[in-house]
């Protein structure tokens, strides 16, 4: 039947009307959540200029992006391209509106970002992000970083998800650690070494240390760090034990705890776990750095993620805007939830009640009836085919499951029946 | 204080957080009444092959596309652009989907479309707009003409608008009387004469009309015809007067017929004129076709409308898919609509509520009041900021309503006051 290929791009999300309406769900109920916990929701535009968008970014981010070109470009024109997540246009638009800002700047985002990725299963070129920053005008308590762990441990419990963790750290324990052992110089392999010690066994993150050069004993003693893990407040004395003096490690462990202790007094009930192998790829974080698991599911690995920058637009302005924040990549997160059976497969039905007219004669009553239901907040379908009783009734069930036929007996009566199609059952109404 | 233009690209809309909640709280309203009658939301991706977004437009729509080229760019990549209607990507959806769609699919789409067009004033590349269509498979009666139209009334209806009318013709009836007078090789010019008569002296279109060299009789029945406006069925029985009895006509009568009468049936206080002027600029329209005008305020065009397309889907399948359409575009609308006063200028406080905590001590207890308060529907934000008390209320001040101080007295007690920081009232709680 078809003459042209109808599928969408691969990478990219298409749903179903029933999965669409879980989805719609799922994502309107986290904006709820984030709003509650007074966070301001904005919207930036997709498309921005290149030069903003990769201000900071370089890399992998580069060679990711979708530049975008009108046809009838004119070259006065700026490079332009579409945002690949949310942080950076927020840097912009927080410079930009600062005047009409009120800080610290609670803000939430939901919309849709862009990567060139290559495509593969579970990889999205176009995917929902929704994020949480809360911005400070030159200094923000890390009690803040508590605030955005609370606000996105309640977002991740709306969503259909088995027990996660939050796991927890700070970049300044592990960048202090190697002050105090003089391995500033090989901070950034060592970095990179231990953001991937989970991924590898771990003789082969000792070999990598090692071949670095900076000494058994060293390697003993990061590796001996990086395996510290446990309740936030346990973690914090085994940290203080290792009496590290070094101003940067010693701050690292207030900041933790302060978060840990933080997070507690909001939400006694959180599962939060201390964890020295957290570090997050990023440069950019420069404190509390945080990821969320699923122990069900290892093969899902972080469902949300985030930590805490020092400056959010040092690209932009001469101000100091430190910042905290984190995020939920819904789009992808559904799609793994999808595929592990945890949403509903439930023939979600489009409406739940359909009024079925017997003629056109009583299209008038059937709209009345339906306007009086939509009121009481049910959401109703009015059968407008011109075809038989029984083929009218075959859509209803498609569709609905109640329905209401209205002949000319209803609109003498100024009466109904409300049939259950699952059950048989019927209930008079008036109207 | 900036080092760099941070402002957005021009035709791209920013808004700060009150009027974004504004734009969010009416774009959820849209939705949630095309949702109440039966519309199934659903949503393509941003990103198309060109060839698809490119099959049935060509000249204006061409040149304003806006394609997108990954930077690291593989030659199997097909050419993507980004989609500039929702009709478009929903035909390909219908065509890739039809298996696993119920028909007539009542589809509604709220999204970002994207033109290229040169900036201005009031104009954007970027812009929301909020759709619904009916499609049928082979055949689609022409209620559904009525029900969207009635459904997009209901939903401009929430927006905060003075007056609006509905302005309803058939092509059909030009058509049809073009065909009567032997003018079917001119209907093309004619079309757009009288597509722009409304902007022009009538002497220019009489003018037009005659260079085609029709004569003068043909004109003056043309002007004549496309003079007939006023009450639906006061306008159908001057059609029927005219006698003419060419089938395309006739048809287009009895459609105009059917659809008003609908319309009034399902919305008896609806506001619809009809008004052989309007023919709509797009060859797409074959049947219904309408436009909504603000008579208060002439400057803003037409607010919202759409029409009857006898195939969706030509270009993709050799199914005959016909459907009918109608489209809100949010993002001009709110823009003319706040220029015009019509948006409320109220200082939207971000939360409702502001829980300040006296120390670090009372944090548990502030976590408690708010989640207790959230569980009651409140949005509400804590202030977690190290300050003097003083600070801290100048901060809830500027972001709530009322506000609770929490101390030692709150903690052992068990309860606090809730402070209305407009009228000064304070009423006492427990928690």
């Amino acid at each position: 039947m078809k003459k042209f290929n109808t599928s969408p791009i691969s990478g990219m999300q298409e749903l179903l009307p029933a999965m669409q309406y879980e989805f719609n769900r799922l994502k309107s109920g986290i904006l709820q959540i984030y709003t509650a916990h007074g966070f301001q929701n904005i919207e930036t535009p997709t498309i921005d200029r290149t030069e903003v968008l990769l201000a900071k970014a370089g890399g992998d981010t580069e060679k990711q992006i979708y530049k975008v070109i009108k046809t009838a470009e004119t070259s006065s024109e700026a490079d332009q391209a579409l945002r690949f997540d949310h942080t950076v246009p927020l840097a912009r638009y927080v410079v930009e509106h600062a005047n009409d800002l009120v800080f610290p700047f609670k803000v939430s985002q939901i919309g849709r970002n862009f990567r060139g990725e290559r495509a593969q299963k579970g990889r999205f070129r176009e995917f929902y992000q929704c994020d949480v920053d809360v911005i400070g005008w030159q200094s923000l308590p890390v009690t803040y970083d508590a605030e955005v762990i609370v606000t996105l441990i309640k977002a991740l419990r709306f969503l259909p998800l088995p027990e996660f963790i939050v796991r927890l750290s700070n970049r300044k324990l592990l960048s202090g650690l190697l002050e105090a052992l003089n391995l500033e110089h090989q901070a950034a392999a060592i970095f990179e070494i231990v953001d991937h010690a989970e991924k590898v066994p771990h003789e082969i993150t000792e070999k990598a240390l090692m071949e670095l050069g900076i000494g058994t004993e060293n390697v003993v003693k990061i590796t001996t760090f990086i395996q510290i893990k446990g309740d936030p407040l346990v973690v914090v004395s085994k940290l203080k034990d290792l009496s590290y003096d070094n101003a940067t490690f010693v701050e690292g462990v207030a900041e933790l705890e302060e978060v840990a202790s933080t997070v507690q007094a909001l939400m006694p009930e959180a599962k939060v776990q201390a964890d020295m192998l957290i570090v997050r790829g990023l440069d950019y974080y420069t404190g509390t750095v945080f990821e969320t698991i699923v122990p069900q599911h290892p093969e899902i690995g972080s469902i949300c993620s985030g930590g805490r920058y020092e400056n959010l637009a040092g690209y932009y302005t001469e101000q100091k805007l430190p910042g905290v924040g984190g995020s939920i990549g819904l789009t992808r997160l559904f799609y793994v939830l999808q595929s592990a059976g945890y949403i509903s497969k439930n023939e979600l039905k489009p409406v739940e009640i359909c009024v079925i007219p017997v003629s056109h004669n009583e299209i008038k009553a059937a709209g009345e009836i339906a306007e009086k239901l939509r009121t009481e907040g049910k959401t109703v379908d009015i059968v407008l085919t011109e075809r038989k009783l029984g083929d009218k009734f075959k859509y209803a069930a498609r569709v609905a499951r109640y329905v209401i036929v209205v002949g000319e007996n209803e609109v003498e009566t100024h009466s109904y029946k409300l049939r259950d199609l699952e059950t048989g059952e019927e209930t008079n109404e008036a109207w």
